[in-house]
């Protein structure tokens, strides 16, 4: 037990280098992520899941990487399903942060000098873009949520969410009516989506930033 | 052999029930598309690898939907992968024609009368989201391209060709400039993804059109 416990306190430590602090979850969580343990499989998890898709990826792979034994992994998480719901909710309270603070009124105010093109808005999809494992992890539950109607009512919950916070952006920021700010926040989490779709094929190109910047302009024409 | 031929015919009838023209594919096709036994084959397996997704559909599955042995459906398609790559390049195809079509300049001209919403661009996204096995098999090959270099290539191959079409159209429409229109027209094919990943979700309800309405209004300022 005490030499799996210093192992896996040493991938744990790998594992946290460079990770933001943790995020709350859409839904409420299945365990505490602010244990470390629990943190370090949660990312290690949205890893492996985005890397090798949901259906072939093991719970014993996901403790080989953290160097846990299975039975580990299986303490915190009692099934393979509960490890991909809560994969899930994480990977949504990431999604769900970026737009809060894209579109929280106060980034421009706080950062008048900083580049307009990086702030807010217009910021979105850079920031997005740079959160690898939650962009391929998307792509992964669109095709899951076919044939998992409990991740597919999850995904529609945080979509509604994520579309009233930007739908909230363009009534302040443009005084658009309701109708007209939900079809266009509808637009830009599409517009969000395709682009994750193209950057898992394009990365390295600056091709989606630049469809980003179009959709950018025309939305402030 | 005369027994699972005559099976063979009747569920290759009933599959061909609705169907278009077989379209061509944007790659050379490995097989006749033209031969019926291959098109029921290529349909079905669509249809089986868009709801149960790539990994776990085998061919033995798509030839009991058609009533034909494993052994007939090995006979056009040596391996899965020779399979799965067809099906890419006939859904690529398929979308290319509606892609086509849409920004096709004779469209307008020969329906004068026609509903302004279902012609032409603006009615890009309803004939998309009316092609429903192509729809759902996209999801399905975003997420096998993410694992398969051949795939992610065919994919790039098949943007590339749809982003000139699109790119053609605003050039020609709108006096732009390659470069924007290079930037519009990836826009426009993400929207058209970004949607379909809804459309997945919310069938029946009329947000994606209102979105996908809300890009056009904001494209034709």
């Amino acid at each position: 037990m005490m030499s799996t416990a210093t192992a896996s306190n040493e991938a744990l430590e790998h594992s946290r280098t460079d990770s933001e602090p943790v995020p709350s979850g859409v839904f409420p969580q299945a365990v505490n992520w602010n244990n470390p343990r629990v943190a370090a499989i949660l990312e290690t998890a949205a890893e492996c899941f985005s890397r090798g898709g949901f259906s072939t990826t093991t719970l014993a792979d996901i403790g080989r990487e953290l160097g846990l034994r299975k039975s580990i992994v299986h303490y915190y998480f009692t099934s393979k399903a509960t490890l991909v719901r809560e994969v899930q909710n994480f990977a949504y309270g990431r999604y769900l942060e970026v737009i809060r603070s894209a579109v929280s009124p106060t980034v421009d105010d706080l950062n008048p000098d900083s580049n307009c093109y990086d702030a807010g808005f217009r910021g979105l999809w850079a920031r997005l873009r740079d959160e690898k494992s939650v962009r391929g992890l998307n792509l992964e539950l669109w095709s899951e949520a076919r044939r998992n109607a409990e991740l597919a009512e999850r995904a529609e919950s945080f979509e509604s969410e994520a579309r009233r916070l930007i739908g909230e952006h363009f009534i302040a920021e443009k005084g658009m009516s309701g109708d007209e700010a939900q079809a266009l926040a509808t637009l830009t989490l599409a517009v969000l989506d395709g682009l994750t779709v193209r950057e898992e094929r394009d990365q390295g190109t600056e091709r989606s930033s630049r469809a980003y910047e179009a959709f950018c302009k025309l939305v402030s024409k």
